[in-house]
């Protein structure tokens, strides 16, 4: 069996994929060697996917952006999931995870497999509970099979969540949580453990899973099942409790050859967001870390692309590295192509703002806000439209000024320019 | 001549506005007239306006909002002006400014002075420099005129560049930014100042701004004419100067019995805004903090509500007061009432989000989540609908899941359907 990515790292040895990921983050390589020796970086790529464009995720390179697509049962179809994906990697999305549970899980996956050149990653346990009527139907062999299923069809990351054990769940009724579990996998195994009797199997049988994704040097995502659902569950015990068994999970993993990164809260009010990401990264050994949100407020459905952005500006600051998109259909409705869009431009907001001050990548990102700058004093109107975020947006808005040098915000009034001229006089 | 607002709250004065805000905050009234009297809360308001509703701004009050809008030489008439201020309000606008810079400046101000019942702000300079073909022929009595203009017209509070000193420019100069002077404000006085050789009137004749303002105890907002315009201009020496000249001026006015707040940067680096907000507020001996901004990036024109939503946030987090909204089309357009509304919205959601957290604030605004944490839990999707922040655009949204008792997002997969049976099973 060859080396996986992490194992020959620690053997200072300079794979292509290293390679060319120093070049894109502009990071010298057997310094990245090293961090993805240490774990504190993972390039999650399926070695039947020689030729995907590699995405880096941790400490030193840059705040990544992962957009959700994916059918579900009452509604979706192939097509649209894939002009889903394509329209999140155009507006900037590094990975793509396909959430399907509908009837084309399949051919939802291997589509947006073939066609998209980005990592992707999958929540293999949807499909083991899509294919019952009940999850409580569920058996082990299913969870483990459709592991499988994903890593041999070529999927660069699967979110398993293996904290969520029974310990988790006692804690949970103890906590008297108001929204108890949010995440779709997590409930789902809470649910087949609380009626078996069980302990998580990807918990107990956590070897077993190293193997099966080892085989395809696929990258876990240690998935937070026990994250808060809403402002009142933060940061209570239950959820520091998966943290723990994470934290384990990670040594273990990085010590079998796989990558292994860990997903954080959920709902969380902005002043725990810090000791929540700081605690998180420190349990676990400075694993890179994927944030869902956090959401700052509950009450913003239909803005909670922005809740999000905001909560996950807060994380980065604190030390973040992947940030997953949310969209305005958050807690509503499946989201559309409009909605992907607004949720990835935004998320990527939040991630360039977190490269302005994150080591190793500050000066590089602070290039575009420099040019930026320059184009606005030299009130260059037709570089601050094509260097935006989006310049389609940037151009339709800026359309509703007709003939100004200026804009019709400030007008002959601008600023700017009277302030060059006051200056250069003197 | 009657005590002003600060005077009477010196002398542990329950005026019927402190009364009043301290009902609408739920704060202690003895402990609200000890906040004034200390000038760490402020409550604009013109003797002349007596039947507005009062906006308290500052330490354990909730974070306020406010909405711009106003007119340029370029667009805008009166009754879309009017929409703009009744929109914002509608949307949860605690006060709006008028910008007017166009034809109709005083017919804008006395019709939204008329017509809308919140604390109106503007800037008076605005109108100085509107009525010259260059804002360099104003004189120092046209800039002490339109502040007179505008106490007498009813305005709660005014914008004054009073920090925008020789010294300030000196430092400008040597600082080298990119973008200079972006307060509108600021350059109308850097480039009279330059060109004259004069120092700023508003600085050096304070105590008769202050005589001004005192007869109507409007509040002064000590504007910050130095922010920054960019990310490589922010944190300067400039910005800095200024803020250590309006903390002169926070203690004068104070003295005089005239109620003042500070206003900040701009463009900020996410990893800036503490240091900033910490330091603004101990120089300026906690006066009330307004800020504009900060945007967190110059790259995303088109999404600049968003940039300064998270800005806002963090500097909230920090200890800010007061938020400025910006809207989508700001650095592009002057904007519509859409843009309004939008920038409205997402502004709300920031010092919400805030208001979880703040000292004095928390309960009453966690109410508000928990209520819509239970109506998630019991997937009672009306009342989630309704108490949304905007229930308009969340009906929308929700309105594509035809007929479930869930959202087209999970479907029967419902992560909290899932739990509550398998929680209530055993």
């Amino acid at each position: 069996m060859m080396a996986t990515l992490i194992e020959s790292a620690k053997k200072d040895k300079l794979t292509s994929t290293i390679s060319k990921v120093s070049k894109i983050e502009g990071i010298d390589s057997l310094r990245l060697a090293n961090l993805i020796a240490k774990g504190r970086v993972v390039i999650p790529k399926n070695v039947l996917r020689e030729h995907i464009s590699p995405k880096a995720v941790g400490e030193c390179v840059s705040t990544k952006v992962n957009a959700n697509i994916g059918t579900s049962r009452e509604h979706g179809n192939v097509e649209e999931e894939l002009l889903k994906a394509q329209t999140s990697v155009l507006y900037g999305a590094d990975t793509v995870m396909d959430l399907s549970t509908g009837k084309d899980i399949n051919s939802v996956r291997r589509l947006i497999l073939k066609e998209i050149d980005v990592p992707i990653g999958t929540v293999p346990i949807y499909q083991a509970a899509s294919e019952h009527a009940s999850v409580l139907d569920m058996t082990e062999d299913d969870m483990f099979n459709a592991v499988r299923l994903h890593v041999k069809d070529g999927v660069d990351f699967v979110t398993i969540h293996t904290g969520v054990t029974l310990r988790a769940i006692d804690l949970l009724r103890s906590d008297g949580r108001i929204l108890n579990i949010v995440s779709r996998g997590g409930s789902f195994l809470a649910a087949w453990m609380i009626h078996h009797g069980n302990e998580n199997p990807f918990y107990s049988e956590f070897d077993y899973l190293l193997e099966i994704v080892k085989e395809y040097d696929v990258t876990l995502s240690l998935g937070d099942g026990m994250r808060p659902g809403c402002i009142a569950d933060a940061s209570d015990r239950a959820m520091f409790e998966e943290v723990i068994v994470l934290g384990e999970l990670v040594k273990r993993s990085r010590n079998a050859g796989v990558q292994s990164m860990v997903e954080g809260p959920g709902h969380v009010p902005l002043n725990e967001i810090e000791p929540a990401v700081r605690s998180i990264k420190n349990i676990c050994d400075g694993a890179p870390l994927y944030l869902l949100g956090p959401l700052i407020t509950d009450i913003a459905p239909g803005y909670d692309h922005i809740t999000a952005a905001i909560g996950g500006a807060v994380a980065g600051l604190a030390g973040a590295d992947f940030l997953c998109m949310t969209t305005p259909s958050e807690h509503l409705a499946l989201p559309n192509v409009d909605d992907i869009r607004e949720g990835t431009v935004v998320t990527k907001i939040a991630a360039h703002a977190v490269d302005l001050i994150k080591f190793g990548q500050r000066q590089k990102a602070r290039k575009l806000d420099y040019e930026m700058a320059h184009a606005r004093s030299n009130l260059d109107w037709e570089k601050q439209l094509n260097m935006a975020i989006d310049p389609q947006r940037a151009i339709q808005i800026h359309s509703r000024c007709k003939d100004l040098d200026t804009c019709s915000m400030c007008g002959e009034l601008c600023s700017i320019k009277i302030m060059q001229e006051a200056l250069n006089k003197k």
